[in-house]
């Protein structure tokens, strides 16, 4: 009796084979990326000193599917498939009509959905002979993904951590340690760059442009060592579609024709891309009418208050430029605890896809995101990402209206990751309320 | 075909109806719980005041099989049937023939297979009316599972943490503060125990015998309240056998017919029991001849160096009698980092399991267990709670082992949580291995 699911986990066999490259299915091409001297299409050479040929090649595969490594399938399968759950007591809760379904990816070691693009990054370089690879993190959530997904490779990683981040976040930074690569407060004296930017901000906490410039300069200047970004490019898209993936397989056996409403969040894009371009697939070959939206803070609002241009996707201007929704390489964001969906940009893919009108934006405050996060934490038991609790609220918004409408419509949530380490932040919407 | 299998998880409608009463199997019956006062047998007239009627029940059950209540199963399906994974990259790093699985409990919302329990109890609880639950924690696992188990059912949860914990580990005082339960920090000013206690040991950091005192008092003098303990009773061990009979259908599918050797870390001993106790009806049903290993820390050694005999569950004696293995109630472990195996005591039932020569001991030093649990992180992804981290070094002795023997063995170890909110813990580790 499928109405009496609540969770469905799928055999492991039943994890995607492939992934799918939406670049293939756009009405319209997706705008090259620029090389940000030249302003020419970057070419593979033009990316060879960064990133393995694996990935290059994905960037601009006009494969419509490509095949998952059986060494990176293997390793998803310690904690993939994901399940995907009917929020019942969610549902009660809110008096809604509505049938709510959330697809939780903190399950994973690192409790978020970045491991699905760190493992298949880590494969790669390894398969390049890399030994090392350098990446920048923000809250840590990327760095730890990473740092795990190198160990299984016998590789290590060095992360630049934003100097604030890396002070009052201290977890993020023993949980990279312990899987044995280093972490580094950013700007450091390690690099040129870092170098400059201390004696150019004396006393700064550091920014995540400043860390992916130590990170890209440091793996630019040795030979031996390769570069890794946890969103914004296109390959990073392609290797969270594992998630819509198998929520297709999965909505199929709780018995619905598909999600009528989906809510994802978006800072640089991944999660939100993983999780809706293989619904948008089906939307496009017209077996579903989906709506996606992407759900943003109000504090960085790329999508609803940003322009669709060429920018760079650091503030320094070393990387190509890419045509997306910026609000300027320079804006800095207020400091909000969803510290994953403070960027300036979004993902290329995810803005053409918005520009093209296959995919909605909404911006949700603060307040209200944690206000839903607290409401399902209580009611699912699950505490949620501060970056998640913006689909949960997006999601608690489209209840409330079905509940006055009547209308028995599915309802897809996104829940990228669990709030474990974020409990501070909680603790600071609940003190606030408070008062 | 099963050899390839990495990782089963079943589905939903596997999750076990009823809970495993091994009460009734013992080959010779649990010597029974006395009254503090009379040294009488406890009757349930006496544990009335602390506990809803279900509790009282089925600490004595004379039933094989209890079945679980189906709202209990319905929340359970929110997380459960939990993973039971073959650590395929553990076994190449170790260079062992052996086969060796992790029962995964640490997917639950908190954490820990705490919620297993918190839920039943909560259930009960309100299924007598109860509007509020009085408790302890030490570390703030039990506290923060039965805060979130509270929340569902619109009920809430007062704890009492110890001291030293409630000042220096945050995270899980937040926790149970987002699922909208209270905190306090023992001893208090709130209860006479408290009180007394404060003036005796002036600037004390507090213990658990002490928060249990104040949580029975608060419960005992509020006709409204009830108490709830989280390891220790029959009951508790009762509502963990969910762990172990799910593992008995997965490693079926696994192609296992038993698991050769099984590990399982030992505090209160509601873990181990929840992972062994079906296990053990296999075994004294004459199906299989496994060896089930109860792993404990060296600085608490209750089974390998405790003697078997009547002793209070508390430091202050309020507890009934129990039979079992004690290093005495006033015994105070070293602060290790394994806060959930510092009790002075063994559940009774685990304790006449070891007394009947049905299941072996073993004590395992701090420094061995977290050098167990890094390998295992480094290898597998997911970072092992401290407590888990002795089991898992149990099962690393016996892989080394027989990779000398060359015997192709199975190994099963419990894998009772996550060690994200105890990341300085491994820090400290690792650094003790740089000096």
């Amino acid at each position: 009796m499928p109405e009496e699911l609540t969770r469905v986990v799928l055999d492991e066999s039943q994890i995607p084979t492939h992934w799918y490259n939406l670049l293939v299915d756009f009405p319209e091409p997706l705008p090259p990326h620029l090389h940000p001297g030249t302003k020419e299409p970057v070419g593979p050479d033009d990316l060879a000193p960064l990133f393995p040929v694996g990935l290059i090649a994905q960037e601009v595969s006009d494969e419509r599917f490509i095949e998952i490594p059986e060494r990176v399938r293997e390793i998803y399968k310690t904690w993939r498939p994901s399940p995907l759950v009917r929020a019942r007591n969610l549902e009660k809760v809110l008096g809604t009509p509505a049938r709510i379904y959330y697809k939780y990816e903190g399950s994973s070691p690192v409790g978020s959905h970045k491991p699905n693009t760190a493992v298949a990054q880590a494969y790669y370089n390894h398969l390049d002979g890399v030994k090392k690879v350098t990446t920048e993190t923000g809250a840590g959530q990327w760095g730890s993904s990473l740092a795990m997904a190198c160990a299984m490779f016998d590789m290590t990683c060095e992360v630049w951590q934003v100097a604030a981040s890396y002070e009052s976040k201290p977890y993020r930074r023993m949980m990279i340690e312990t899987y044995g690569s280093t972490i580094h407060s950013s700007p450091s004296e390690l690099t040129e760059s870092g170098r400059q930017m201390r004696e150019q901000f004396p006393g700064t906490t550091g920014s995540l442009g400043m860390a992916v410039s130590e990170a890209v300069e440091a793996a630019a200047t040795d030979p031996e060592a390769r570069y890794a970004l946890g969103s914004v490019l296109n390959h990073v898209m392609l290797h969270q579609t594992v998630i819509g993936e198998e929520v297709l397989k999965q909505l199929a056996i709780f018995g619905e024709t598909q999600a009528d409403v989906v809510f994802g969040c978006a800072g640089g894009g991944s999660n939100l891309a993983g999780l809706t371009f293989p619904l948008l697939r089906e939307n496009l070959d017209g077996n579903t009418t989906s709506r996606l939206v992407a759900v943003e803070p109000e504090a960085c609002p790329s999508l609803t208050k940003g322009t669709y241009e060429y920018d760079h996707g650091d503030v320094a201007g070393l990387t190509p430029l890419m045509k997306m929704y910026t609000l300027g390489r320079d804006f800095v964001p207020d400091p909000i605890h969803a510290g994953g969906l403070r960027y300036h940009a979004m993902s290329p893919m995810v803005s053409h896809a918005v520009h093209l009108g296959l995919m909605e934006a909404l911006a949700i405050g603060q307040d209200e995101a944690f206000e839903a996060g607290v409401i399902f934490a209580r009611a699912e038991g699950l505490i949620p990402a501060p970056e998640s609790t913006h689909a949960i609220a997006g999601a608690v918004r489209e209840a409330k209206r079905l509940a006055e409408t009547g209308e028995e419509k599915s309802i897809l949530i996104g829940l990228s990751g669990n709030g474990v380490l974020d409990l501070p932040a909680y603790a600071d919407h609940l003190a606030g309320q408070g008062n």
